[in-house]
């Protein structure tokens, strides 16, 4: 099989053995993906005896992908101090494939925590990038729109934030498709005295730089359903808080919706004439199509799937990592560092302000 | 008129001048509520013209309200330094009345800032409390639980999110009915290690404090809507985004719907079968049911109605003061308070920690 990665092809390097039903999901995520993706080459880490029977059930796998045996994966419960010093998991080696040139992309549905120490390691951050960021791709009111940092770093300061906010405007523009994406940071009102010191030193700091952006300043948690910006930036912290807000928040609705409607005969019976909306509903707002986290900011290109996700799910994931490598993204975020010196703002703004 | 306070009546003053459509939607919410409650009596402050022409409106009122002319109102750019100092706005006068004991609590539906900037003034924190919190009842899949803070403090310490835990724990007992509350800490992940410094020593905190409360430890926002928890604390910013992205997604998800049904004409026929159905979730989730943020940790109490809601919202907020007024809300916080020092817990926590 070694022919499959020596064309010029791109090339996804996979962790087969992470998420709850691996590596089934994952493999028949593959599929669904190489359906769609003619031009993937598959490059696969996991034990060789199961994810050999998985690969067998798919013949359009066979001449993308090229299985290698990893004796041990990662678990749910490792902490990132462990996995970093075990090149022996699927995880470690799909990620070392990124930084051998082997691959363009990883992904994996495995630990969070893991995927970002050993790709940080192994993948090292970009120079002028201070800390990777994990991206995700939403659903708005009339489109899509990126969000970061959705938890790589719990507290962060006005330079990550601005960096994050240099990275998704480089993702907007290229994994959807917007020209000029508006960016704004995440705050709790519209005026620019509100909210945190980090979050005001920020806005100064992006107002004042050199970066060709459509900063629009603060975003209102309330407004980012509605598409105000294509790009919401936030400290780690905040902006896991917000993801999970809304995943319980639309559970939540869901959920009693279900209840109300059970519970009234007359709503069963007008059940039927609704199919076609709640399917245009399922279809906008359905989790899985929103897989794949991206962690930015790296010299490679690492993604999450969800660790529950099916194989839908784990396809989208893969479609997003081959979407970003298609477009260059690393490079452009690269290039578009090249001459901005946001330490050096930092400073300017520092002596004025104090 | 004066008779109405002199009896030993619950009073309550009130901004009449307060929100988007005042004093119209005040007065008539004050007269839903007074139906309601036989027992509470309204000191209301506000244009005497405008406020008499409304009062005229509901024979009910007749005999429960005394109105007091103020030649100022607040409005909602007022910035909170400006308001402290003028005391002839109806908002001013409304929170003074419950500093001069006349009334047990006021209701404001006008620029939260500067209620919070004067309520403070006026008021007094608690002696032990060192930061007032914004509080809200909230609805979650099987019940309601309590929230705080919701935004009065953008940066907490440890030492404020352990008070607020003490206050939630008061509030949800009595405006709940739960007899032992859980109470949780707003973080993004269930480990001990996770999330901010402040967060992981408010745990310790309140692990190590003879508290008697029912302390679960964190709880991460997807969690909130269903239940794990009867008080959710959070620093105001951490509060207020999650609130906020609350309200976004509900938004987002019913014009979706909207959306979804208009454009399909088998779907607009079952919608009368819908009824019932529609009926029961808007009762539940109904914002209106939840209006009145309470400022919990001041001697008296002060809460603040949405600025845009109507005359069954206001009278919502109206309820919720007069329950805790019913429920000797300030002086059971202040006993509870009493038993703790959580300066001192802190102090050895640090001792033990670094």
């Amino acid at each position: 099989m070694e022919q499959v990665l020596s064309e010029n092809n791109l090339v996804i390097s996979v962790d087969a053995m992470g998420g709850d039903k691996s590596p089934q999901v994952v493999i028949e995520g593959l599929a669904i993906a190489a359906k769609h993706n003619r031009d993937i080459r598959f490059l696969v880490f996991g034990d060789e005896e199961q994810v050999q029977a998985e690969l067998k059930k798919y013949p359009i796998l066979k001449d993308v992908c090229q299985l290698r045996h990893s004796p041990e994966r990662v678990h749910n419960e490792d902490k990132p101090s462990q996995v970093i010093r075990n090149k022996n998991t699927s995880m470690y080696q799909a990620i070392d494939a990124v930084r051998q040139g082997e691959a363009q992309a990883v992904v994996s549905a495995g630990n969070t925590g893991a995927l970002m120490a050993i790709s940080k390691m192994l993948l090292k951050t970009i120079q002028k990038i201070h800390r990777p960021a994990i991206v995700s791709i939403m659903p708005h009111r009339y489109g899509k729109y990126v969000m970061l940092d959705l938890g790589a770093n719990t507290e962060c300061n006005a330079v990550n934030l601005a960096e994050f906010a240099v990275m998704g405007n480089v993702l907007a523009k290229h994994a959807l498709g917007i020209e000029r994406p508006k960016i704004a940071l995440l705050n709790i009102g519209a005026e620019e005295m509100k909210g945190k010191e980090e979050i005001r030193h920020a806005s100064q700091m992006i107002r004042n730089s050199s970066m060709d952006i459509d900063f629009i300043g603060y975003i209102e948690p309330h407004e980012i359903t509605f598409g105000k910006a294509d790009v919401v930036v936030a400290d780690g912290f905040t902006g896991n808080v917000a993801l999970k807000t809304m995943e319980g928040t639309a559970k939540l609705i869901r959920s009693m919706v279900k209840d109300a409607v059970k519970s009234s005969f007359l709503a069963l019976l007008g059940l039927p004439f609704m199919y076609f909306a709640v399917r245009k509903i399922s279809k906008t707002m359905n989790p899985k199509l929103y897989n794949g986290a991206m962690f930015v900011g790296l010299n490679g290109l690492s993604v999450k799937s969800h660790g529950g996700t099916d194989a839908l799910g784990f396809s989208v994931a893969i479609n997003n990592a081959a979407t970003l490598v298609r477009q260059n993204f690393v490079a452009t975020i690269k290039e578009e560092l090249e001459h901005i010196d946001l330490e050096e703002i930092s400073q300017d703004i520092f002596y004025e302000v104090y």
